[in-house]
């Protein structure tokens, strides 16, 4: 038998891969290629000390439930470890209303299946995360792009879709945002936004599923924690489920994030975790615990807001130097990412065979993308690769961009 | 705003709680209760200090790849070591067939997500693993139920159900079963049986979903490696699924496990992995290749039979002794379950106040059965208390009974 396509369900047959994987996939051969694909953290910046001690504790402790099965809720120290962690954020929340899961990705996929019927509308950022469309897509949702302004999503694009959708008899389930230092424009939604957004959602009666796994990660120079204040934390009327996770703060090797939610919704998502993996690894949470209890977590903040920020320094001045004609991006004030605009007759998808043979990836930008839009702008994660290669990269991408642009029809150079 | 019942799927409207994880929570505030409830492994079988040696090693060595997101098929060179255990297995297979899952629950929901469509049927053995009528009602799957005879799932009653439901027009997907020691029997299939269901599966174009964590755990002395060939070592048309994992022989805590499907089916579980985690923990997955790179999970196997042997032993004996006339059950030959059968007039669910009142617990049979049967049945698993406990467990567990006898009515006992 080889043909297994009618065993296939209708999501299984729909399922496509991630943008950001598949040039994991494309570089894995090639050596040398410098990567600005991947949103990886620094291994640098883990706290690798702190990690192997703490270890060494757990498994010489010989407490059987450092490696047994766990509550799917999640290791209880950690549960209340987070409850503290929300309260730094200005969210208030208590253990009912908390799910931990096995990385943020869980967290999108149990959103997906507890609040998304096949054919339902989530609203989602013009871009947005991959991971996200991922999740929803595979709950069969129909994805509705919203614009973005350099504040952060358009609030009256946002009115009008929904308005739209509604008199079609649309049914919209949640709008999906990453307020901060979005993933893949690094864009911040500002303050009045956000409240904005929660009236927005009352007024229409609807969700908002907030993903920050970015807030801790602002640079000092131009943003401050006030900021990044999540609009979880002004929830009076409890509409905003949270996602946050240790993957950027501590190692994503862990797989522990969690989800905030108003109690009921918790125990759904507690339910659809029981059916998906059961726990998240015992031995990953109680690192973290750990993590959480020692301050290794509280001293890895103005860490890692200095290294990512001088990494995005380096970014910015090598774009400027090499091709500050050619590009345009909004600078980054937080996060691990830059959103490039390429002129408009330049495909980046196209373009990804060049940039490969000069030794360089990104991910191209209509990954992100709902509505076919984006195709020449790219993503450039400037969080993994070290300053020399940072400045290296952005050479070879100067240079395949000068040869993209070069090729063009001469026709096609003067209409622009 | 307090009910979110409109937002919710409809999936997620009908989710239940596992009743293993309700019992765990029942238990949880008791001091004392022995628990026969969860199939959790015995922490004293943990090979602590190769892990510890392991991890140490690792989180030393500075190697990012050890705390970092990782390809969503798995780590590397672990899946290249799973192509040498399927081996062992008697199964051939490559990296194409393989996928890595965060244990094998994630397995089995992503088995429901790639093969079923809401009211697809599956058909699973009278009684069933909890975790996959989780997984699978999830993906609001009409799960249908087949007889079950000491040596294992009735051919006869297989086929009937078969030809009824196609007769009817319903779409069978794909048939669950747990071939050695099944969770919550304890029940071998026999090895002319296994042939004939690869026939069956031919016969009607299905699919067999083989899950098996238990097959290293079989009982010297009655049962050899023979007896627990996998049903996928015969599977010449690639008609079977085969998941297994490492809970049972290293420790569930590392939540690492793995399906073998035909490459096309793989790539989709692939896909719908990316989609619900990204990625296995990386640490998880190198602390568990070391086990098998280092012989440490070979040493496992004789290890794990002895103890749980001895474990069985002390549990037959114990429940021969003190409830021989009251119960009835198969002598389990391998794994962790003892499957009992109580009289006809006891209510092994309404027991379970009574039990807990005397300090035991176990899972009520009706949880493992998708017909409503099994209301004098329950599953006791003997793998976790150590022996101790097990015969002041059956002990206690004997008083429960007498007590649930001696209050039934006189008309009841005597219709008996």
């Amino acid at each position: 038998m080889t043909d297994y396509s009618r065993f296939l369900s209708r999501a299984a047959a729909g399922m496509q891969a991630s943008a950001i994987r598949r040039m994991g996939a494309l570089t894995a051969g090639r050596a040398g290629v410098i990567s600005f694909a991947p949103g990886n953290p620094a291994p640098e910046t883990f706290p690798w000390e702190a990690f192997a001690d703490i270890a060494a504790g757990l498994l010489s402790g010989r407490d059987g439930g450092t490696l047994q099965y766990g509550p799917t809720r999640g290791f209880k120290p950690l549960l209340d470890a987070l409850v503290e962690i929300q309260r730094d954020r200005q969210i208030r929340c208590d253990l009912p209303d908390l799910v931990v899961t096995t990385g943020s990705q869980q967290g999108l996929d149990l959103v997906g299946r507890v609040l998304v019927d096949p054919g339902d509308v989530v609203l989602v950022e013009l871009p947005t995360y991959v991971g996200a469309i991922g999740a929803f897509h595979n709950v069969r949702a129909s994805l509705v792009g919203v614009r973005q302004q350099a504040d952060g999503i358009d609030l009256d694009d946002l009115e009008r879709v929904t308005v739209r959708l509604t008199r079609e008899g649309r049914r919209i389930r949640f709008l999906y945002v990453v307020p901060n230092f979005q993933n893949p424009t690094g864009l911040l939604i500002a303050r009045d936004k956000r409240l904005r957004l929660l009236e927005w959602a009352a007024r229409h009666d609807l969700m908002i599923v907030e993903d920050d796994p970015y807030g801790e990660v602002f640079f000092e120079d131009v943003t401050s924690s006030n900021d990044t204040r999540p609009i979880k934390a002004d929830d009076a009327d409890g509409r905003v489920v949270y996602l946050s996770t240790f993957s950027k703060t501590l190692a994503p090797g862990f797989r522990v994030a969690w989800i905030v939610a108003p109690a009921q919704l918790a125990s759904r998502f507690e339910l659809a975790k029981q059916a998906a993996d059961l726990c998240t690894g015992a031995l990953d949470q109680r690192i973290v615990h750990a993590c959480c209890a020692r301050g290794v977590l509280l001293r890895q903040g103005p860490l890692l807001r200095r290294h990512y920020q001088a990494k995005r320094d380096a970014i910015v001045a090598g774009l400027r130097q090499q091709l500050g004609d050619q590009l345009q991006w909004p600078t980054p004030r937080g996060g691990f990412f830059l959103w490039a605009t390429l002129p408009a007759d330049i495909d980046a998808d196209a373009m990804i065979e060049q940039a490969l043979e000069r030794g360089v990836v990104y991910v191209p930008g209509s990954a992100f993308f709902v509505d076919e839009g984006g195709r020449s702008t790219m993503r450039l994660s400037f969080s993994a690769p070290p300053i020399p290669q940072i400045a290296e990269g952005v050479a070879r991408l100067a240079a395949a961009i000068r040869e993209a642009l070069s090729a063009q029809p001469l026709a096609g150079r003067r209409a622009e």
